[in-house]
């Protein structure tokens, strides 16, 4: 390191350190501002205000969901948007500097099972270094650590010469829509960093990943005689197991080095069930739904084709599939796989930053699930990678959490970043 | 026979087939006006019309929730009963006699998958004399062959001594709360038939049942990393074909003789399942509604018991169970057993008439569900024997449906039943 990024370097460290208190209240504040699907707007107005702080020329609108779902990659569950608007903050630099897009979601996933919850999922309670809630890790942690480097680099005038763009988007918990809008309204850059939760690993790579619907059959029947009819609910069971059949044939064909400690690379997980309407019939149609991990070496029309044919084999483990076969639809969601190369020029900026700031090699894999960066890679051509504070196994969990140390220390890490790709 | 028993089957029989017409205009119009729950207004409206025509004492009132639910025999998911009456008819005897409830629920099961309907479930279409739709069968083609058989007594004019009270009630298919009410208002005879679709055949005992709620818990977490999860649907699986078992085990004990040609005697049926609320999260909590059939030699408390152990059992086919019990509920419906002697009096009055009637030995049962016989039999102390023309495995079933000479064969019976045992 050369004494002129050193002296940036600790200018960033102290600027974080006295700025301390004011990035973890913004956290908690984020949190608080439940930012469930149609509930984002809260929390988007948090955004705006700390990027008027910040001075950064500043877009919010509200994603035009009639003209974008006849986009190929459109993908969600509603095309309305009002109330629900995407913002981005750019920070111009002088020009002739690579720029930088710097996404991170605002939406986060429902709470679930609040049983399971020892606090209030929207508290920002913190305790011993951790604040609790959710979207603390996926994601709104990551943004903070955005905010906080843009911030740092802003107030400190410190020069870039590329332009750095800021996006708080909405519905990647379900597909992508508010990346997509972005990259329809024409931001692109020469990369991008997602700060999704990867427990501080670098992640060139992206699992895609599509939502999944089956419809079982059954036939009805009174529950007194059951034995008349044919329970969906029981061959729901049979469908689910032989998905779990598929789950281990794709995941065993998984050599890629990036994947070797992750137990499941590519997982398809069922996360609802629901079917029959009387406790004393036999239930005659029961819906599953789920996602199925795509690696980012296949396209999702060959993750498609592999599972319908696989669901066509139902009929050999049971005659009753060939009498009423399942129906397969692809719906709501979709996470386009992405990958860059692990040589490119971001990959080795980050990396030597993520050096210099925690003393330790990065460790480089490849992302459990979907993000926006498939968009951002494939259809903004903007390559880009994941990396991020929040704890992978906390997203989408009970009692989710992010350490605030790790907050900041990826805010150091993302600002020296930013400094070196974009001067 | 003797001459005037001969006598008066013959009238009763040449009245039927000279009413035939209005007979199945009658069911037809029955059907039509769906009548499943919060419905049944519109069904009750014909019954009322048909009851002033044959000229009986009417008693139509909205069953006072408030106050029933009080009752120890109360189930039902609902309280208010604002547009949903129950129907009484009584057609007073001269004095001297024994008396005889006839009863039949207007309430149908909802219509299930439409898509597994041939015709529109509420069409009431007759094809090769067979009449369809929902309730044809479960029970107003029943309900028919009482109003035919009271008509017929009726407009013959022929004289009875006891009292004959019809009663068409609402909420049989979730625990018997128009029976009650009927019971609460007073009504009582020495003995009742119930013509729910036996295939034609005898039943003097009738099996309970009870409405059970399982609640089955796992531990949510991103769908990407599902290994750092539990899934509640995965262990719904293990639970269902843990209730299987215990449903072997139950019915092996089963040893009564009116049991042997039934498959299963006292089922379990899990018609319902409902979890998860992402396609992408594991799920951390699914429920399973259903109905556990209970014998007419044991008690609710027991059969409550036995089911309530088992489940503790769950720990030790999986661990996860010991950390995270699943939780039992009793709710909603709840029909308790009931069991006449085989050689009643009524009984015996019954086949006699049929063997009369059809020139053949009536098959003597238990029946595969529970009925509101059990309430009239324990609560009301009268003794009840359910006997009918629907088709015992079309009962909440697609394509449900009833042979239309049934209805009339059965009215022909009853007709005579209750002439002789109200003379």
């Amino acid at each position: 390191m050369n004494s002129q990024r050193k002296n940036i370097k600790d200018m960033i460290n102290k600027w974080l350190t006295s700025n301390q208190e004011d990035g973890i209240n913004l956290l908690k504040a984020l949190v608080q501002a439940k930012s469930t699907q149609k509930n984002e707007k809260d929390s988007q107005d948090i955004v705006i205000k700390t990027l008027e702080k910040i001075g950064l020329e500043i877009d919010v609108w509200e994603p035009d969901g009639e003209k974008l779902q006849k986009h190929p990659y459109f993908a969600c569950s509603r095309i309305n948007f009002k109330e629900s608007p995407n913002v981005v903050g750019v920070l111009k630099g002088s020009g002739g500097g690579k720029s930088i897009i710097l996404n991170g979601h605002i939406d986060v996933v429902p709470e679930g099972d609040i049983a399971q919850w020892i606090h209030d999922p929207f508290s920002g309670e913190i305790i011993d270094g951790k604040l609790f809630g959710r979207g603390s890790t996926d994601m709104k942690g990551g943004n903070v650590a955005l905010l906080l480097a843009i911030s740092a680099i802003r107030e400190l005038g410190i020069p870039l010469k590329g332009d750095v763009i800021f996006q708080s988007v909405i519905e990647e918990e379900s597909g992508g829509l508010g990346t997509l809008a972005a990259i329809e309204r024409g931001y692109r850059a020469d990369a991008a960093i997602i700060p999704e939760p990867t427990n501080m690993k670098i992640f060139p790579k992206q699992q895609g990943s599509l939502w999944f619907r089956i419809t079982i059959h059954g036939r009805s029947a009174h529950g007194g005689t059951r034995y008349e009819g044919v329970s969906a609910i029981e061959k729901s069971f049979l469908v689910v197991n032989h998905i779990g059949e598929l789950e281990k044939q794709r995941n065993n064909k998984i050599t890629d080095i990036l994947y070797e400690n992750i137990p499941i690379p590519i997982p398809i997980n069922v996360g609802k069930i629901e079917g029959g309407d009387w406790p004393s019939s036999v239930a005659d149609i029961v819906k599953v739904e789920g996602r199925i991990g795509i690696s980012p070496d296949e396209t999702m029309e060959e993750a498609k084709k592999e599972m319908t044919d696989w669901l066509k084999k139902l009929r050999e483990i049971n005659l009753w599939f060939d009498e009423s076969p399942v129906e397969l639809e692809w719906f709501g969601a979709r996470w386009i796989p992405g990958s860059i190369n692990i040589d490119h020029e971001l990959m080795n900026c980050l990396s030597t930053c993520f050096h210099e700031v925690t003393g330790e090699q990065a460790k480089i894999e490849a992302s459990p699930w979907g993000t926006d960066g498939g968009l951002l890679t494939n259809v903004a051509n903007t390559p880009t990678i994941v990396f991020g504070p929040g704890i992978t196994e906390k997203a989408h969990y009970p009692n989710e959490y992010i350490e605030i140390d790790k907050v900041f220390e990826a805010a150091e890490i993302i600002a020296l970043t930013i400094v070196e790709w974009c001067s």
